[in-house]
């Protein structure tokens, strides 16, 4: 093995969030964190978010100066905020003897396409970053921020785009491991603050963690959990202000890999002993539109969809239901809430065209989902969850499911009790050996 | 003339300082006057500084986390303010049904030396600008900043480079003129907070305005002026807050160039008619230095001079006398107030090798120069300049001169009044017919 290979082998990407650079004490904090990493002997490559509400007052100050800024110019706002936490965290570990260089997301190589605002990434050409780390320095990258290939103009990832930043940057630099630091433990069985005896998970896997991130759960961003799962590298969501070992997302429970050396602890699971829930995500921002009094042709539930998806919204679950007595149908779908104006405008507009009696737009919804890779292989978690619901009065409205997940739309003043009970039900209260609590649940 | 030559001849390039850009209605205000220019014909570049007090909000921070930030960590820290003052203007004059486009210092070509801090600028390259102005867009771009040659690193151009910035790209696009909008209406025979009788200067000479900034007027930044001189843009100081004429810098005031339309009411004057006295400026961020007891050897004062010169310290007025009865010589010098301390430690450390006396550093003193270039032909400016400190109970302590300038520096304490005297006995006050009344002195 070259030195080279033996480098690549204890490099780690650090992330952190803007919760964790708050303020100068944040900054220094962090920085001793990044110098101990170094310290025990790893390469460290760090990704920075904004500083605390920074992005959220410049998007404020756009709002003063114009109702619709152009996403060009929001782009090149937004990114200021990265640029100077880069800055400070590099100035806090020089201050501590070591010598740090940031870099922008254009400098490291962070190459997408050029919708502004949510950005893709498309390729990472992390040149400058490989030759600070030769040099012994340690390179800190503007998270969120890249440029775009045709008109090298600044973009954005969109809202957690600094943790797709960071595993993909992981990837590119064939790292062992991007370590997340947040300012809650990991990731949860539910939200503790609607089930207080909710558990940190210890080990999750890609498949797991997606469906967690697309029902609602906001600890990691979707894109970065897909960019992490095709490249295989492993997610560490922890806290910065603890040492405790936090979540573990991974490609498989059973065989998690190893983190740098001081990461060895990392729990694995026996395979035998999996959950069948792993957890109770939760989302309190989609609405429902429901068209009602559908002529009964073909494809009109084609041309509904269509349109929608020419505006660019992404709808989740639907619902049809046709009356015998006059053949005409119903549909309900959930979309995010906020897409939820644009979508009736566009509805309305081809009312006459697609020929359907009437819109109805409902934002008091909440969408409560079970994840777990172990549900593959137990039939009958549907029905223990739809009891458990209506054991406690929560009316089911729409229904989903995947391979590992089932979804249910309630009413919003009934979401918190859905999760709760659910929580309940499957044992994830009461420590981990959620197979035998399941089956102590009358089943 | 072909198309291309045509535009190049109506290219105005605009510089807004911070205070025109303080908030959002600052903003909108600039948006508008940019976009009037538009209207009226012109192809406009806009260059921008920091928000308000960002720059030092952010060098303040920078502080928090680090007594002694690293000069690359800092410039990429303070170009921030640029970047979000520069995509707000361009938001506000979308706003206003315009295309504008913004760049930051690299990526409108500002190549420079690797000097963090204090970089010049070595080279122009504005392709994206030329590329924007040719699609119809108002480019603005982030003044203050640069991208070092060797390293690609972000730099910055010190205290007022982004009027250096303007002026810089003015030139290498063969700008017409170089508007820089700032607080006050231009460049002042003295400063109005001194002198309230102080006259705007209609128009300077770029000789002059050198002077006068390397004399303490704080309006312009010198490096600005020397680059318009050696490429020759006019400059044109102005208010944002009004529609009023400012002052023009030129190579020649009896051929001022003409501005853009709007500003053919430029003023010219007949060189019979030209002041011998331009104006009074001032400086009270000096300090001296004097060294006593020096050995009558040669090459004494130049080993003191080397090694402050070796120390980055510029020094402006020497003052050597020698006692005939022992031979030794004391020599005073002026410096920068802040670099005293760094200069006084250098030569205690060579004290025994070089074998003066003592040092005794003063920083209660005070710079007042009087610039002209009409003092060329006219001798016996400085007796009267004298004679007036004089007749005012201001006592002189170190006299310099140039061809178009006299300096003295006088105690801290004199400094106002010897200012009003000055400006008195020229004729400052009264009107623009100065040879007349410097006549009038008694001369």
């Amino acid at each position: 093995m070259t030195s080279e290979e033996r480098r690549a082998l204890s490099l780690v990407v650090q992330k952190y969030g803007g919760s964790s650079l708050a303020d100068a004490d944040g900054i220094k904090r962090v920085a001793q964190r990044i110098v101990a990493t170094r310290k025990a002997g790893h390469s460290v490559v760090v990704v920075v978010s904004a500083m605390g509400d920074t992005t959220d007052e410049l998007h404020d100050l756009a709002l003063d100066v114009s109702p619709v800024p152009p996403g060009r110019e929001l782009d090149m706002l937004l990114t200021a905020g990265e640029r100077i936490s880069m800055a400070l965290v590099a100035m806090a570990i020089a201050n501590l003897g070591f010598e740090a260089r940031s870099f922008t997301g254009s400098q490291a190589g962070v190459i997408t396409d050029s919708t502004h605002g949510k950005a893709r990434i498309i390729d990472v050409t992390p040149g400058r970053i490989s030759g600070a780390l030769a040099d012994g320095a340690i390179p800190i990258v503007a998270g969120f921020q890249g440029v775009s290939a045709g008109s090298k103009d600044i973009t954005t990832l969109g809202r957690g785009g600094s943790d797709t930043t960071a595993v993909a940057l992981a990837a590119a630099l064939a790292a062992q491991t991007c370590e997340i630091y947040t300012d809650v433990d990991g990731v949860f069985t539910a939200d503790p603050r609607i089930v207080p005896s909710a558990r940190k998970i210890p080990v999750i896997s890609y498949d797991e963690m997606l469906e967690m991130a697309a029902c609602g759960a906001k600890v990691l961003h979707l894109r970065c959990v897909e960019y992490a799962r095709h490249y295989d590298i492993p997610i560490h969501v922890r806290s910065s202000f603890s040492s405790r070992e936090g979540t573990w997302v991974t490609g498989s429970k059973a065989h998690g890999t190893n983190g740098p050396g001081e990461h060895d602890e990392q729990p694995r699971e026996d395979a035998m002993d999996q959950p069948i829930i792993t957890g109770v995500a939760h989302d309190r921002d989609e609405a429902t539109i429901t068209v009602t009094g559908i002529p009964d042709k073909v494809g009109i539930a084609a041309k509904i969809f269509r349109e929608i998806a020419e505006a660019g919204i992404n709808i989740d679950m639907i619902v049809q239901s046709t009356s015998r007595a006059t053949g005409q149908a119903d549909i309900s779908f959930t979309l995010p809430r906020q897409d939820g104006p644009a979508a009736m405008t566009r509805l309305r507009e081809v009312q006459g065209d697609i020929g359907f009696e009437s819109l109805v737009f409902d934002e008091s919804i909440g969408k409560i989902s079970l994840i777990g890779a172990g549900m593959r292989s137990h039939p009958g978690v549907s029905a223990d969850f739809f009891g458990a619901l209506a054991d406690n009065g929560v009316n089911i409205r729409m229904i989903s499911t995947s391979e590992i997940r089932i979804s249910a739309v309630v009413d919003a003043a009934d979401l918190d009790e859905a999760v709760s009970a659910a929580h309940r039900a499957f044992g994830l209260d009461d420590g981990r050996g959620e197979a035998v609590v399941y089956a102590g649940t009358g089943r």
